[in-house]
């Protein structure tokens, strides 16, 4: 990186020495998500300052990269003047951000504060599902008549643009709203001035709807290399567009969010070294205590065949063995399946297809281990530690083990499909969930065969 | 989505019946990653008619958006003067993603029928290594003057925008290449035509080096918002861009790396459906192989206690609970750090911090977890299973649960950190590794406490 390393902390220390000139002619030069980290830096008593010392537009783009408490700290500070610029400058998909982030009294001073028009169009937004395209959306895109010329296109876009948050991709609408084309800017630049929008618009416009998963319309946005995308009402009405920018926000909060689920923890929001203990002890203990709970039902697998290991305790040494490949196995297949739900490679349908090809996987990874394993009890573990192994043991733990392959990777790639045809988010049917469950099937497996084949 | 599913069946008959005119006009509509999936739904003899009734252009979209498997059958069946077509559609970066994937033999090619131009461009950019920004930058930008008017950067757009792969970020470059501004289309448009760039140029840009790591150029990208961001090299001259779009497959590319790696998987490229179960197993048996290697320690240590657990077997019930707690807390921290480390959130110098913050948080976790299975052992184990069940037995238990748990946290959150300074992929060391490793430590604790508490 070339320019992010600018002067932190030449900038902190001119705002100590109260340096104000220099420090806002310095600042003007800086990105504004860069001004945003700096806010991290600096005690709370200084971001007033800091902030009026920035050009106002910066100042309403530094703004909107801040954390939400950081974003209150602000606003408390703000006479009602300033709170207006603010709102003035904010997109209003960024307003309905904030206003969800703040406490109510908050919220009540933004409303108070915005202008009639942007209170009604805030308000609508704030009627979408937390999690649809419409909770996303800005309303502030260019939008065309099909019997404009493309000059008139450009005269319109000067004229607007500055209030736009993307000008590249234009939209024609008719009378009634309805989206019935797109022209891109390039497309334009490469037009005659005289062509109508009508003659050179592309007609078949890739949309999404307002109740669309937010999800589905990030995959959308990458899948046709668009920057941005109409969002239309259930009468094809175009409503608002999502650009680029928040698909990518939408992808990577969903990829924490997969991540943090797939490992037994709670999504945390704030970046980690912000995070308290006490979050993080939250957002992790409950999936903890769970999972301790439903380990007690192996324990008590375990204690049933209490007897058993009493007579061949060198059963109990390939438990851990048994548990871990089992686990890994498991997990293996579910995160597999977990991800190629989420980028719509696969859907519930295909459910016999998945099974059908996990579990030709799973025989191909049990009975390379079981070989393996068979060689290495004879090999390492009866040279090394127990003389007393006989075959008949190394069987039933090379048998235990390809078994418990194919019921973990069966497992592993059924339960998130069946998850997500119950509505569920298949993330939380990953390897720490899988786990738990292959443990007590591979120990019932294992103690069956001893059962048998050692006759105990 | 409104538009996706395109008549793909309609259009497999049109297909099948040889009605090429039709079909040709309905695809005209279709973009071009659904034509692109409709090859996955067609044999591989009509691949070759099926694209030849695409126009050309349309033809050379669909192209990119193909697997390379595919790619390689449509080439093998292409006419040297098909092949210069598609060549000559293709932008740079896919030229070269094409030849990184294709076998020699199609390679040579590709290359005898690029113009020697090409040939050297594309040669420049196979020397940048692997994940370099390098290597997936796009040569096809716009180029401008400091002393042009905004009105000759509009002409040059308008001769050049057909060969561009982003027209809205222009660059200005002085005599000798070196990046010195840049302007978008919209900052033209909001200008006078009469206005110099010079003075309405950004003159402080952000910028990558070619051998920047590829994922810090998408984290670039998404940080600051914009569209594209330019690539110079040593000595600051301006050699290409990398646009939204593949900044958008980078994160993607990574995100599906490190859910692999973080679940003892191989990364596969491939979509799941048409992933063979081979690669598959491949891609699963070395981890699975290792790890169960490994948790063979885990087994010696049981056994060098068997002794003790002839004595008191209820010991064993408690095993498996305490390796998965182990194991989930430990993939809790690992996971947490491992995504801060690849979100740049925190860095090996606060490997302190971290430390300090995920054993605190460990010991409430620990702490709270030991409470309620005290509470658990007496409640449901005693009374249900295990009447001989003493104090001291319960104490073992849980001050081992304790204990396993801020092991857990501390090497979940300190071996990443060291892998990644080291230079490994941090990913590399969560759940799975850690598990194998907190295993034979929460043993260990497990029968020293047992030794001494309960004196066997």
């Amino acid at each position: 990186m070339e320019n992010e390393v600018f002067a932190l902390e030449r900038a902190k220390a001119l705002l100590d020495e109260k340096k104000y000139a220099e420090l806002r002619k310095m600042l003007t030069e800086v990105p504004a998500a860069d001004i945003g980290e700096m806010f991290e830096e600096i005690p709370k008593n200084q971001f007033a300052i800091l902030y009026r010392i920035l050009p106002k537009e910066l100042a309403a783009d530094v703004f909107v990269e801040l954390d939400p408490d950081f974003q209150q700290i602000l606003i408390e500070s703000f006479s009602d003047r300033e709170l207006r610029e603010v709102l003035d400058e904010l997109y209003m998909d960024d307003t309905v951000d904030l206003i969800e982030e703040m406490p109510a009294t908050v919220v009540k001073r933004i409303l108070a504060n915005s202008t009639p028009e942007d209170r009604k169009t805030v308000n609508e937004l704030l009627k979408y599902p937390e999690d649809s395209a419409g909770s996303i959306m800005t309303t502030e895109f260019v939008r065309l008549k099909e019997d404009m010329t493309v000059q008139e296109a450009f005269q319109l876009i000067r004229k607007v643009a500055i209030d736009k948050e993307t000008i590249y991709t234009c939209y024609v609408t008719d009378n009634r709203s309805h989206l019935i084309g797109m022209v891109t800017v390039k497309y334009l630049l490469l037009s005659d001035y005289e062509a109508k929008i009508r003659d050179i618009m592309q007609d078949n416009v890739i949309s999404v709807k307002t109740l669309d998963d937010k999800e589905e319309v990030a995959a959308t946005i990458s899948k046709y290399d668009v920057l941005a995308l109409p969002v239309v009402d259930e009468e094809y009405r175009l409503v608002g567009i999502v650009t680029v920018d928040d698909a990518i926000d939408v992808m990577q909060d969903e990829a924490e969010e997969d991540f943090a689920k797939m490992n037994a923890m709670a999504p945390v929001e704030t970046p980690y070294l912000r995070t308290s203990v006490f979050s993080l002890w939250r957002s992790r203990i409950i999936w903890l205590l769970l999972l301790m709970v439903s380990a007690t039902f192996t324990g008590m697998i375990i204690s049933s065949f209490e007897d058993a290991l009493k007579v061949q305790v060198v059963l109990t040494a390939f438990i851990p063995m048994l548990m871990d490949t089992g686990g890994n196995s498991g997990s293996q297949a579910s995160v597999t399946v977990i991800r190629a739900l989420s980028l719509g490679e696969i859907a519930f349908e295909n459910i016999l297809k998945v099974i059908w090809k996990e579990l030709r996987v799973a025989l191909l990874c049990g009975a390379s281990l079981a070989v393996v394993t068979f060689g290495k009890i004879f090999l390492v573990d009866k040279m090394l530690m127990h003389r007393e192994i006989t075959i008949p043991v190394a069987l039933v733990v090379c048998i235990t083990l390809c078994i418990t392959v194919l019921c973990a990777k069966f497992l592993g790639c059924t339960l998130p499909m069946i998850a997500a045809k119950l509505g569920f988010d298949p993330a939380v049917m990953a390897s720490p969930f899988i786990t738990t469950i292959v443990d007590a099937v591979s120990l019932l497996v294992y103690f069956a065969f001893a059962m048998i084949l050692l006759k105990i």
